[in-house]
């Protein structure tokens, strides 16, 4: 199933893609099953997406995406998960994933502008598979992961890298607002190749390739994440994880490249889809 | 003015200190104001004070606290904030504050347990001083970054030191369930010297005191913290700045000092109060 999260004149709606269309429902329908937050926390993707084959059409270039969730629990996000982007970072290849938090106020849904800051010229994109969490657990086994994933989307982790870089914590550089890419869709796991693996991570600015690797370059799969994440931290339904970057990013080119007002960044992943933002200045 | 958030057979109350005595509201009562992360978020303080004037008397000594916030949109928790404590962590002076993030899934309130993870060996202290944003604010100049914080509060930072330390980010390390002390109460900025300043700050471990200081020591005061996380982010009511722990945390002491199963950790500001936890196996 592959959702849509919009909205109509300031009234957020959901989406299921049937047979090539989308059908949707608005909060003011009868019958309107929730946002994706809420159904994924209350465990009824199929319940919902019964209810939304019963309605309009939605035609995705006319509508305003919203963010697929816009308010996880936990926004875990993994640095240092590919190897060539270790490599490219002048950083030591992990041992146990390097975990850091964004907050849900910054992300910007398909379509709407990352914002780029005043404060900085050093905003950087990096293009990654984001994993949703559908079922609670704690102390997963690696064997039980995926049945804790209900599906995938897309994420452009803009980083303000003066700001990123400043102390040894990447947060305040990472929660940037109007800097977090998320979108177009919400695909569930059933769709797509066990974990996710196998699939083609592109990024392009202004329609360069910049970023191009698949995801089974990571060093930590989906599968593992979810197990060693759930080592200390119960993970809840809406949860997000957020997979990494592959080597490409613009700090560290030589010359460097980073995002300017007027770029439009991209992220396609296979099977998933492009999440496409233009950059305005702050 | 003085909050007590807490419970009675998991529903959920609110009262407020009145000449020494608490009144409270259960949330099935007429009249109940609504938790504090409502009425932060819906800057109601003073409504809800009125509202629960007229409530019940509550013994503190009876009532299971809970966490004064049990969901704020953002917890921003400053590392290395404190001169000494930068010292004995062999770390160096930031010039910008060092942040990183907890989930409030991990919060645990004053009476209940912190949990010992199974896992380590090495589940550290920090006690801390919590300022409430109660306005919203972007780019908040120093001259008006305390009229963004309309309380403050107690936490205990606990740490599982080698998971912290495990990788460059702290994340996992700082986010074992059961491990974020927090309460007793909230107490109004009013009720304080103007920005938290100048107030003792102590944490003892089965009554014997391990760290000893004043707020006045802190590198980034409370002011400055407000404007300088607020560059990046929009600050948003009910959002927490942990504001980092003075020296004596157990991993650098010699030998090692880490909580176990029995002990009972008590952290007390001045005018705010003491927050007080056994600790339990997992």
């Amino acid at each position: 199933m592959r959702f849509l999260s919009y909205e109509v004149d300031g009234t957020v709606g959901l989406a299921i893609e049937k047979s090539g269309q989308f059908l949707g429902l608005l909060s003011c329908h009868a019958g309107f099953p929730g946002t994706l937050d809420e159904i994924i926390m209350q465990g009824t993707l199929q319940i919902a997406a019964d209810a939304l084959a019963n309605g309009s059409p939605v035609d995705p270039a006319t509508v305003a995406f919203r963010p697929p969730l816009t308010r996880p629990g936990k926004v875990l996000c993994v640095g240092l998960n590919y190897a060539d982007h270790v490599s490219e970072s002048k950083m030591e290849t992990p041992s146990f994933p390097t975990i850091f938090a964004r907050f849900p106020g910054g992300f910007v849904a398909h379509g709407a502008p990352l914002i780029c800051p005043a404060v900085s010229t050093q905003f950087d994109y990096e293009g990654e598979l984001v994993a949703v969490i559908g079922k609670a657990g704690r102390e997963i086994a690696e064997a039980d992961a995926l049945d804790h994933v209900c599906g995938y989307s897309v994420f452009n982790d803009g980083s303000v890298r003066d700001f990123q870089l400043r102390t040894t914590q990447w947060t305040v550089g990472k929660n940037f607002d109007g800097t977090g890419g998320f979108g177009p869709y919400f695909v569930t796991s059933d769709e797509l190749p066990e974990g996710a693996t196998g699939l083609g991570i592109q990024t392009r600015l202004n329609g360069a390739v910049v970023q191009d690797a698949n995801t089974d370059d990571m060093i930590f799969s989906v599968r593992k994440l979810v197990s060693l994440l759930s080592i200390g931290m119960r993970l809840e339904p809406g949860d997000i994880i957020v997979t990494g970057t592959p080597s490409g990013v613009g700090a560290a080119r030589k010359p460097q490249l980073f995002m300017a007002p007027g770029d439009v960044c991209e992220v396609s992943i296979d099977k998933i889809g492009t999440l496409r933002n233009p950059v305005v200045a702050q």
